[in-house]
C-alpha cells in the first residue's frame, strides 16, 4: 500500500472522429451528433475543466478500418471509426475553451518529417498556453501505409528504432532554442534573439536528418509532454526512454500490479525518476444515482455493439485480413509471428488462450474489440466506482487512468459530476488545478533547455 | 472601364511569426509583441471581420532565412522572420474567434503526403464552418529541404510537375465522398454513412500514390477554397489550372493589366469561367487622418528596415547564397538560369535592368526586398487610397488586394477604421457578408462532389 498519495491523474480518452472508442457510441440516443463541428469538441473540454481533469486526449489514425474483407464497407455502414479527422485543429479548440485543461494529442513517427511534427506540436503549445502533449505512435496498418503513398507498413521493432531517433531529433529541435534566446528589444539597434543560443542540430541520423535551426522558441512549459502507450516489449522499452506519461492496458487490478512495476522499472533503467513518469489505464466508468440504474446503464450501451465491429477494429489493429480464415480455424504461428500490426494484443490473446495459434473467434472474445467491455468496466453508484478506483490507485497498479465514454458527451459529464467530487473527498484526487501550465498539474519537473544538444550519432 | 462592379475582394497578408512580411515591424513602437500566443491573432481575427474582410491568410516556410552566408545568425539577431510557426493552429484559433471571416493558409506540396493535406484542410475547414482556403506552394529553398530530411530543393518545373499531381490527388480524396453520403440514422439497424457514396480514389501517379477512401466528409462549403500564387510561366499555368483565388505581385497598374488579363485567359484555357477566379496582389495601405500624417507614418515604417533585410530575405526566396558575390559584381548565367528558388522575382531584375547578369545591388534595388517598397504602397487620406484601391480595381486590374500590414495589428486596424467605410461608401465594397462561407462570401460557385472520381494516370 502506498497510502499518503494524492496525485490521481485524470485524462479522457478522446477520437476526432463519430464515436468514442467504443464504435457503438454514435447510436446512443443520448449522442449529441455534431462531431464535426469544433463545438463538439469545446463543450467537452468545458466539462473535463470543471472535472478538474489533467488532460483531454486524441488518438490518431490514418485510415478507416478496410482490412476486413479489404472493403471499407462495414466501417461506413455502421460507424465503425470511418471518420477520422486530424486533431490538431480540435486540440487548438479545446484549448482555446479551457484555462487549465491539458490536450494531447497522437501524432505517428512512421510517416512525417521530426522538423514538422516537432514545429506543430510547439506551435499548438503556445497558442494554449503551455498545456501541449504529443503522444508518439508507430502507427498500425497497411491501410495508413497505402494512404500515405506506402505499400505496406514498417516492420514493428524497426518501426521502434525508427521511432528512437524521430524523438531524438524531435527533442533536440525543442531544445535548440535556448531558455532565455528571446530578447525582443525594439529599440534601436536592440536585437530580437540572442544568436549565440539559437542552434542548428544537425541531426543525421540511420532513417531522419534535420538540420535546424528550429523556427519556433520555447514554450510556457519548455515544450510539449511526451505520451507513450506501446506495451509490447520493445515498446516498454521505448516508454521506459522516453515517455512522461504513459497509456498501458491493464484487465485486472492483478495483472496490473507487475506491469506497471515492470514500467516504473524500465523508467529507472533508463536513469529516469519513476515519480515523474504518469502510468494511466483506459476504463470505462458508469456511474449512476443507484447501482441497478448504472447496470442498466451499462447493459444498454453494451446492447449498441454490432457483430461487425469487433472483427474490423481486429483488423486494423492486427493488420490481418480475418476473412482468410473460419471464425475456429487456428491462424498460422507463422502469420502471427511475423504480423505487422499490435504485438502486445497477438501475444495476450496467445497467452490466455494458451494457444500457440488461436483462432479469430479467441481473438474476439478475449479482446472483446469494439464492446465496452474491452477495458476494465467501474459500475455503479459514485462510491462504488471511486472505491475501484481508490483501490486501482493505492495498490499501485497505477497512477491514475484515462477514462473512456460509453457516449459523449454524457459519459464525461456524468463522471465529472458524480464521480470527481467523490474523489476529491477522498483526498486522493486535486481539488483544483496546481498551476497553468500541463507540466505544473502533472507534478512533472521543469523541462530546461540544456544548450546545443550533444547528440552522438 | 468595367464599372459596375461591387464585389473588391479583400484579404488581410498574415504570418504566423514574429514580424509582418515586412521584417522591420516587430521593431515599430505600436507592434504587440504577442505573437506567440493566440490572443495575438484572434485580436486580429476580430478586427478583419469588423472591416469585412473576404479572408486572412498565412503564408509559411520551413526555414528561418540562413542562406545568405549558410548562417542563422543575422535572421535571430534581427528577427528577420526567425519565428515560423506552424499556421494551423492559429488559423483554427482565428476561426474560432469570427463567424464570417474565410482563414486561409499555406502548405507545400514538396514535404507531405496528399493524404494528410487534404485530412489537415478538410477538418479544419469543418472546425471553421466552411470558411478554410488552402494555399499551394512549392517550397523556396534548401534550407527547408534540410530541415525535412532532403539536401536540395527539387527543381522549379518539376516541382509543379509535382504539384499538379498533389493537387489532382487532394480534391479526389475531397471528393470521395459524396455529398449525401453521411446518415446517421441511430435507430436500430440504422446505418451510419452509405457505403456506395464512399470511394476509395486509388491514385496512381509518378510521384504520389494514395488509395483511399477518405476519413473526413464533406464541410459547410463543400471543400477548401483553392489558393495559388505562382507567377513564373510554369506557375500560371498551375494557377490557370487549379487556383480559385491567386495571389499575384504586381507593381504598377501598367504592369498589372496584362499579367491580370494573361491570368484570366490562362483560366479559360483550362475551361473553367474567369469570373469564378479571384486576383488579388499585395499592397501596403498607410492610412491617417490627413496626407501628411500618412506621409509621415510610412517614412517611420520604413525607417526601421535593416541593410541585412533585403540580402536574407533575398538568398531565402532565390535559394541563392549573394555571400559569393561582390554587390556590384554580375551573377553567372548559368547560376541564374539554373537557380531553383522562385523564378518571378529573378525574371523581373532581369527585365527591368536590362541585364542578363544583374548583380546583387540589381537584385536589392529592383525588388526592395525586406522594406514596405516591395509592394506598392498606397499611402494618404482614407479618400487617397481609396482611389488608388479603386482606380486598380475599376480599371481590370485585379479583384481585390491582399493588404500587408506595416506593423501588427496597427495596421490592419487602421485600414479597417478609416479605408473600409470609404470603400462601401462607393459601393465597390460589401457592407456585410453575403453567407457564412467563404465560398458565398467570394461569390465562387458551390462546391459538388461528383461522386468516384474518374482521373487518368
Amino acid at each position: 500500500m502506498a497510502g499518503g498519495r494524492s496525485d490521481m491523474v485524470l485524462i479522457a480518452f478522446m477520437q476526432a472522429q463519430n464515436c468514442t472508442n467504443y464504435p457503438g457510441s454514435w447510436r446512443h440516443p443520448q449522442a449529441i451528433p455534431d462531431f464535426l463541428s469544433a463545438e463538439h469538441y469545446m463543450r467537452i473540454a468545458r466539462t473535463l475543466e470543471e472535472g478538474k481533469f489533467h488532460l483531454a486526449f486524441f488518438d490518431d489514425r490514418l485510415a478507416m478500418p478496410d482490412i476486413f474483407g479489404n472493403d471499407h464497407k462495414l466501417a461506413v455502414q455502421w460507424g465503425i471509426r470511418s471518420v477520422k479527422m486530424d486533431p490538431v485543429p480540435l486540440m487548438t479548440a479545446m484549448g482555446l475553451a479551457t484555462k487549465h485543461l491539458g490536450i494531447g494529442g497522437t501524432c505517428t513517427t512512421t510517416y512525417y518529417e521530426p522538423f514538422d511534427v516537432a514545429r506543430t506540436w510547439m506551435t499548438l503549445d503556445h497558442m494554449i498556453g503551455g498545456r501541449a502533449a504529443w503522444n508518439v505512435v508507430t502507427s498500425m496498418n497497411d491501410s495508413e501505409a497505402r494512404n500515405m503513398g506506402v505499400d505496406a507498413h514498417m516492420d514493428h521493432d524497426l518501426r521502434y528504432d525508427a521511432a528512437d531517433e524521430f524523438v531524438e531529433c524531435v527533442l533536440g529541435h525543442w531544445q535548440s532554442w535556448e531558455d532565455d534566446a528571446l530578447v525582443v528589444d525594439t529599440a534601436p539597434g536592440g536585437v530580437f534573439a540572442d544568436p549565440t543560443k539559437v542552434h542548428r542540430i544537425d541531426y543525421q541520423g540511420r532513417f531522419y536528418k534535420s538540420r535546424g535551426p528550429f523556427t519556433v522558441p520555447r514554450s510556457a512549459q519548455g515544450q510539449p509532454v511526451l505520451i507513450q502507450a506501446g506495451q509490447s516489449g520493445r515498446g516498454v522499452q521505448f516508454a521506459g526512454r522516453w515517455g512522461e506519461l504513459v497509456f498501458a492496458s491493464y484487465r485486472t487490478i492483478a495483472q496490473a500490479k507487475p506491469m506497471y512495476r515492470a514500467l516504473k522499472d524500465a523508467v529507472a533503467a533508463n536513469g529516469r525518476n519513476p515519480d515523474h513518469v504518469k502510468v494511466a489505464p483506459p476504463v470505462y466508468p458508469i456511474v449512476a444515482e443507484t447501482r441497478a440504474m448504472a447496470e442498466e446503464k451499462r447493459d444498454f450501451a453494451h446492447s449498441l455493439a454490432r457483430p461487425e465491429d469487433a472483427l474490423c477494429l481486429l483488423g486494423e489493429i492486427l493488420n490481418l485480413d480475418f476473412t482468410q480464415w473460419g471464425l475456429d480455424d487456428p491462424i498460422d504461428s507463422a502469420v502471427l509471428d511475423s504480423m505487422t500490426g499490435q504485438h502486445a494484443i497477438r501475444d495476450r490473446i496467445r497467452q490466455v488462450s494458451g494457444k500457440q495459434n488461436p483462432t479469430p473467434r479467441d481473438f474476439i472474445e478475449i479482446s472483446k474489440r469494439g464492446t465496452i467491455y474491452e477495458a476494465p468496466i467501474f459500475c455503479g453508484t459514485p462510491k462504488d466506482v471511486a472505491d475501484q478506483m481508490e483501490e486501482w490507485y493505492r495498490e499501485e497498479a497505477c497512477d491514475g487512468f484515462v477514462v473512456a465514454a460509453t457516449h459523449r458527451p454524457g459519459g464525461y459529464e456524468e463522471f465529472s459530476r458524480l464521480v470527481v467530487p467523490e474523489l476529491q473527498r477522498r483526498g486522493i484526487y486535486h481539488k483544483d488545478y496546481a498551476g497553468t501550465t500541463l507540466r505544473e498539474n502533472l507534478g512533472l519537473p521543469p523541462s530546461v533547455a540544456k544548450g546545443p544538444p550533444t547528440m552522438k550519432h
